[in-house]
């Protein structure tokens, strides 16, 4: 039966996710449990290695000792009283039992489930407390209350360990009878929050309203509180003049099918390259064993928590990712049709509060696309052009958080190089401004609504395996020299300047140094060029964390200060900012905390976090929905080949595209539609 | 016959070129003229904008004003003893006269012409010189040279205003019998050097083949000198294993045609959007008269001169736009199928040496394509998600400069940004190494060929018209502020601080501070914000010039001093590097020219020039033909629109892709193709 067990990168089952959850339900008899997560706890890389270099010897047998399946279990058990206790389980799934257990300190939060957004809009409308408040402002006949749940930002001092949410509020002109009127644009002053171990709301907290020249807390708004702000509808059917009519149809046609294969349920294999993809709550698609040509380059890829602090609402600051895993706010991608081409989905498993695991649709998809001249060469003696196009392997999710979606993608070329990409999109989050004022910590994006300034941090964890697990990080630079007699005499040259980076650190890019990072094997050599193997990674520069140093966020954001981090592997060493970030007050067992083990990791075992953002001070543009903005790490061979990897494309016109070249290439079928 | 007059913004037509070659002959009669270069002069300003003005409400009539059109005609005078003098002649082709003239002194170098390129290559081979240099190598059988020509950088001191040519020396497999044998694969350490004016080879420089620890000068090369060297083919035939069989077709289908319209000839509408488009043989593409919904927005948009300075060869410094002209250089796109999908092509006019005419096909092309989600949004109450795709209009042209291409490329998005784009690709400049070593500017892409550090320097014109002629360029940062009680008590609040730019000055980009310039029209306020409307520049933060201060590189690129200057715009300023960059020892009349005046600029009519580029150290995955680098600035609205321009897009669905959805979103398709 041993070739009956899952590949160690394959997610759980359904079956396994149950037999998690049942072996936890034992072992907890006579008390109620609140599940939160059951997936998979990737085994030791120590155990994985052995077994992927049999895979790839193609020497796997029904023998091959296999990596225990071991399943991580998140739950609460509540005890008499409604007493919470927050359980981490690690089930065996070979040998059906407990092989680890920690009860989680108080001080810690769990990632909040859905279901406790839903317990907060329920007690919201129905707190007493909050029916009052609400007769201090006056909504337009029509109108209804929607409350937006929130994590509960960086506590104060003297919040203790309490388990809050806050619900940001909305009116929503309910008269259009479409329940996708945009009701962002009608922000109501009051945020009832709630502690959620009584399912109460304890306070309403009433931002002030103010602008320039206002004092920063107080009321200041009038009783018609949303009668100055205008509607902002983004459904096509709710736009005051439609949609515009002069868009043709551009569809992309694959006759023979994707260029990819699909095998073993979660491997891919396209040009060369080859690796699996997982999905998992708090991560989303995470990559894994990804190869070149039979070589090895990562060991793992994935995107990881950022954080968002905006001003002045010192509590509006949400881990997205860490908070509340982004898997359980990860679009069906039917919804939308999100990408052109033939697309491959993959499925997830999510976990229901009584541990029962559900089958979410189509959570990734895969496409490949065209994105231009991949490489070109005219000889210009022969007028001889030699030119192939630039195909594209998407893996991608989306994820809604509230009022903003991001979209990630990893997209692999077939020069060997990897881009992981971040599109900001959705609704920028809104705070009602009294009419005719604006302030200096945001922007007026439509009349009552101030999009406030506030960054997005990203992080994408790079756990690298440069044709094999030993590698060392390089920083290199590209320094002026001085003119010199003897060495310079004409001032030209310039200097390049490699550091490697010896113990564990975060390190910060210097655009004008052209500074950038490669991650090399000194094992083995290029050929040709006599330099180390290896990849680099080309970040852009963007400015990091605002807050002041002191303050909560960025205590909690430590992983934030700087543009890269380079630890030595640890196995379950995931996230950037830290295990639990829920509430957090500052960052533990992130990344900063990995880097200060001042680890030796020359010729180790190596992780690079590459951390980038959006300082995002909104546009009238961004508003209602903002149009994409992106940013992308780029992940490139540098002398890990002895060539150009993607020589060997066809030209366009030898796959398939001749009957196309009649059409793009001569003027005659645009003729009828162009003019002269 | 007033309606017959072509458009201001329109290329002087095959007839207009001619007219100008007449008049100019007959004002130098018996003497011989070397045409270099015939094309429009674009009329000042002043006449332009009440044409404009007229024609953007409809009312345009046959008895309206026009403004002149003027040829610039340049041209050498051969006179006695071959003594040539460099003449620039304007003809006013509606009074048929000429109306300026002058002769460029000899301290100013014309722009090369192609012919000058074929005298090199011929004066090379006829050179007892070189064929004596010659017997100190030896090729192997089968092999032939090939020259390659260069402009002579800057020249030193000693060089005086002789006009000079170098030649890089390769050699040539022809045993394959095919012209297309990758040549660079093999250079020779020779290069030799021609007086323009005497069509004579005068010296043949010998570059030092040696590495690490080797004297910069002196030979040490082998006889045997490319016998170390390896084949590096590129066209697929070619190629020894063939090229990869595992791509399939992607096709892109416009079955109702592309959504944009041409009409008069060059002007182009698309999405809200409205420009012209030109051709010269400096700029390449050039785009007029940018408006979005009726709105101005650019009045011209262009890339301009930049430069290319390599080590240790101080004289391979290339200016590729102002040296040669990258119009002679320029792709004919119908070669090599460049794009996907409905593609309209603009042709453009050369000059012939003899002032002919010549209409060059095919060298700007313009198309649609998809760039993945432009916005989106899901309700999560409601499982609605809203999205549509990115749509956007390229105008592309692509040049290659001897080994190298570039491709450039204009994108316009439905959310009314523009970003331009350079893509680098081609084949690096190499000289020959001598077997095993290895040397600190450059890395050794091939046996026995060293791709040289280098960087490249680019350069977009911006001149804007944001509602109008008057703007104001803006720096914008966002500024750590300290913890403070009563203005910032959690340390959250970042200030967004504006510093309008008064006096015209080159400046930079500070990434870490998230510095952004925008260019605003102070006297027409957003509506919604409050603020005035804008367009914001976002450019790459990349590495200025590294070559000291004091070189000749430094000195003839002093706009690669910084990241971006603002000058008052004056007629034909047009050229960062300056107008003459051949064989210049300085940059004169250029960015930093035009900034010295110190003009005021608030509130007045004012160009942008960005500066950004690459630092290129290269990999052995960039041979032999590398795949492309890109770059791209952003010119995006900021607070000029009341909301996303792009939110009435129809949902991809309803632009005709209903059929292709059910091929996309399920599964059946790829079932045959990709396993379970």
């Amino acid at each position: 039966m041993a070739t009956t067990i899952p590949h160690p990168f394959s997610d759980l089952t359904i079956d396994e996710t149950t037999q998690a959850r049942d072996i936890v339900l034992e072992l907890h008899p006579g008390t109620v449990i609140d599940f939160r997560a059951i997936y998979l706890l990737e085994p030791p890389k120590v155990d994985v290695k052995p077994f992927l270099e049999l895979e790839h010897a193609g020497r796997l047998t029904d023998d091959t000792p296999r990596p225990a399946r071991l399943a991580q279990v998140r739950y609460d058990v509540i005890g008499a009283s409604k007493k919470y206790e927050y359980h981490e389980s690690i089930i065996d799934l070979g040998a059906l039992k407990r092989v680890g257990h920690q009860i989680v300190g108080p001080e810690y939060h769990a990632g909040l489930t859905v279901h406790e957004f839903d317990t907060l809009v329920k007690c919201v409308k129905n707190s007493t407390l909050f029916q009052e408040k609400l007769k201090s402002i006056q909504l337009p006949p029509g109108f209804e209350v929607v409350v937006e749940p929130w994590p509960y930002g960086g506590p104060d001092e003297a919040d203790g360990a309490t388990r809050f949410f806050q619900g940001l509020c909305f009116g929503r002109d309910a008269s259009s009878g479409n329940p996708d009127s945009n009701f962002y644009a009608y922000p109501i002053p009051l945020i009832p929050i709630m502690d959620a171990r009584k399912n109460e709301i304890v306070r309403i907290d009433e931002p002030a309203t103010g602008g320039v020249g206002d004092p920063l807390t107080g009321r200041t708004h009038q009783i018609a509180i949303v009668n100055h702000c205008r509607p902002a509808e983004y459904v096509p059917e709710l736009l005051p003049s439609g949609t515009r009519r002069d868009l043709k149809p551009l569809t992309i046609q694959q006759p023979q099918g994707p260029s990819f294969s699909i095998s073993d349920s979660n491997l891919i294999e396209w040009q060369k390259w080859y690796m699996r993809v997982t999905f998992n709550p708090r991560e989303g698609a995470v990559l894994h064993d990804i190869r070149y040509d039979g070589r090895d380059v990562l060991y793992r890829l994935s995107t990881v928590p950022y954080t968002d602090p905006r001003a002045p609402f010192h509590r509006k600051q949400a881990f997205d990712f860490g908070d509340g895993g982004l898997g359980h706010a990860v679009n069906n991608l039917v919804l939308g049709c999100d990408c052109l081409g033939l697309i491959k989905y993959f499925d997830g498993v999510l976990t229901k509060a009584d541990g029962s695991a559900e089958a979410t649709k189509n959570v990734i998809c895969l496409h490949e696309q065209d994105n231009g001249i991949n490489w070109k060469h005219t000889n210009w003696r022969t007028g001889r052009a030699a030119a192939t196009r630039r195909r594209e392997l998407v893996v991608q999710f989306i994820i809604t958080l509230a009022n903003y979606e991001y979209i990630f993608a990893f997209k692999f070329d077939q020069a060997a190089g990897i881009a992981v990409e971040a599109r900001a999109t959705g609704i920028v989050s809104v705070v009602n401004i009294d009419e005719g004022k604006t302030a200096p910590w945001g922007n007026v994006v439509s009349p009552g609504a101030l999009a406030q300034n506030h960054q997005h941090i990203f992080c994408v964890r790079i756990d690298p395996a440069i044709d094999g697990h030993s590698n060392t990080l390089v920083q290199e630079e590209s320094l002026p020299v001085g003119m010199d007699k003897r060495s310079n005499p004409n001032g030209n040259y310039y200097e390049v300047r490699q550091t490697p980076i010896t113990t564990s650190t975060g390190v910060d890019l210097a655009p004008f140094s052209n500074r950038v990072f490669k991650i090399q094997n000194w094992s083995k050599k290029n050929p040709v060029s006599g330099k180390p193997v290896g990849y680099k990674i080309t970040a852009p520069p963007t400015q990091l964390l605002l807050a002041d140093s002191n303050s909560i966020q960025a205590h909690r954001a430590l992983f934030a200060k700087h543009h890269m981090w380079v630890t030595k592997h640890k196995d379950d060493e995931l996230y950037a900012g830290g295990r639990y970030t829920l509430q957090s007050r500052r960052e533990i067992g992130g990344v900063a905390d990995a880097a200060a083990r001042n680890d030796d990791i020359l010729n180790e075992d190596i992780v690079v976090w590459s951390v980038f953002g959006l300082t995002h001070n909104p546009r009238v543009e961004d508003w209602p929905v903002m149009p994409v903005e992106m940013l992308q790490v780029h992940i490139t061979p540098s002398d890990f080949f002895t060539g150009n990897p993607a020589i060997d494309v066809p030209p366009n016109t030898d796959v398939g595209n001749k009957e196309l070249r009649n059409g793009c290439c001569v003027d005659k079928d645009l003729a009828k539609h162009t003019g002269p």
